[in-house]
């Protein structure tokens, strides 16, 4: 069974760090699940609810022995983390994170690996707008998608090894470049989060009596976006900061988009709107195709 | 038993109508329910599902003898409708509708109707992004926000018959200003449709390899805003059209704050973009906390 470690390392032990932990012991993944977070408090936390077997001290200590070692940070701890960990990593040990931007990764943590240690960046496309290991379950993985996006030269056996890691805990797999999983990213992922976190910062600078009003109507739409603008800001904050050219490239298509809409409203352009109306629920038909709805 | 009328006219009989015609006759609220859709597939499939006792030819026909007539059309077809039933409406006759902006109903039907024939314009707060009779259900208003919004000097007795009846369908009734309810709802509920639109928009016209990444990883955020943006057309192109100060007021506020994020994201201020996604956490507890998630 090649989805199997003697010792997983998992560093940050958040909804996805706990998440992936309860799903490998659950399936029998390993033989001991360790893990270090800077706080203590969450630490300790998943010890008591059995997500992990132990827990380090230090992050040089947590991947002692480790054949697997995974990132589960906020993409910017990554490089401080990486230069801290990487001299202890011997040759054949994997190397991988579950982070929402891939090439900052493979910048961040490729450079503080030694000869024969195999970095192999995965991003399981799968979370919830909540925070911390209380908030993880098993399932969150089943029937996800999991990208894995290698630099060029990474040896397949570590490819697959990781691979069949996310399979067992239920994923789909599918294997991408790094520069064009960000691109992917920006669009479906981060310029939503981006849009979502701005509507609801407009709502919050509304007077107070208009403020109420919303949050009381809020199921009309506005609900939907306070979802997405609930999920962890100081890992949006670092997506947002390391996928930058990706995320500014679509965030300018996007306002030219919107600037030809509200150039149609202020102008009573009916058939515009109604043409774009129209286009967009081809889109949606394609998701609900593709069993992604 | 406030909430029972002799005859209710349904004009348009697609989602809303049809759900409401669903719920009136389940509480039995009505003795007879009667529609006209100028789409007369819809029409004849609202027959055939039992949603209502009779179709009629003409709004004229389905006015007759009326005692509640509702506008559930959408919002551009409401003048047109309104100059021709509006003279064959009795003193005493209630004139209501369903659309999501009051004061463009107000506007429109107003007008046309004689002495001692009362408009109570409402809006439930309620729907999906199905549309047609086949899509309507009797419990789509039950637990959800119905707002009434009365021009200055109408009769209370018939805000209160109106209110009846929604509650007797199993919502919860507000009353508010027509020009606050269009500026509540151009924030919660047309500004997210416009940028959902937007977004799908800006996704349907990247090249072809991109766009079907787009749609095998959309459940990382975009997929909600596709659900939104499959809404009706030609409903939310009169929506736009008919609120359009509200909108395009509240558009310039959010673009103004999407600006502001752009620029913190090119320049790298990780503090300013921590700042408000912690900010929007807030909101969505306000959400939670008014029982509205």
């Amino acid at each position: 069974m090649t989805a199997h470690f003697r010792k997983i390392a998992i560093l940050g032990i958040g909804l996805i760090g706990s998440s992936l932990a309860r799903a490998v012991k659950r399936h029998g993944l390993a033989e001991l699940v360790v893990t270090y977070d800077s706080n203590t408090a969450h630490a300790t936390e998943a010890l008591a609810l059995g997500v992990v077997d132990q827990l380090a001290d230090t992050p040089v200590a947590a991947v002692a022995g480790a054949d697997l070692v995974i990132f589960a940070v906020p993409i910017g701890a990554n490089e401080e983390l990486a230069a801290k960990v990487g001299p202890h990593l011997a040759a054949g040990v994997i190397v991988s994170d579950v982070g929402s931007v891939k090439m900052a990764v493979i910048r961040d943590i490729g450079p503080h690996l030694g000869p024969g240690v195999h970095l192999v960046p995965a991003h399981p496309i799968a979370g919830t707008e909540k925070s911390g290991p209380t908030a993880g379950f098993a399932e969150l993985f089943e029937g996800r998608w999991c990208v894995i996006a290698p630099p060029p030269g990474t040896q397949p056996q570590a490819i697959d090894r990781v691979a069949d890691l996310w399979r067992a805990v239920g994923s789909d797999v599918e294997i991408m470049e790094p520069a064009q999983h960000d691109r992917v990213l920006a669009i479906t992922s981060h310029l939503p989060h981006l849009i979502a976190y701005t509507i609801v910062g407009t709502a919050t600078d509304l007077e107070s009596t208009l403020r109420q009003a919303v949050i009381k109507f809020s199921a009309s739409g506005f609900r939907d976006f306070t979802r997405i603008a609930a999920s962890d800001p100081v890992m949006w904050r670092d997506v947002f900061l390391n996928n930058r050219e990706a995320v500014l490239d679509v965030l300018q298509r996007f306002t030219e988009d919107l600037t030809a809409l509200q150039r149609a409203i202020r102008w009573g352009d009916g058939d515009q709107l109604l043409d774009l109306f129209t286009r967009t629920r081809a889109i949606r038909r394609s998701i609900i195709d593709a069993k992604q709805a």
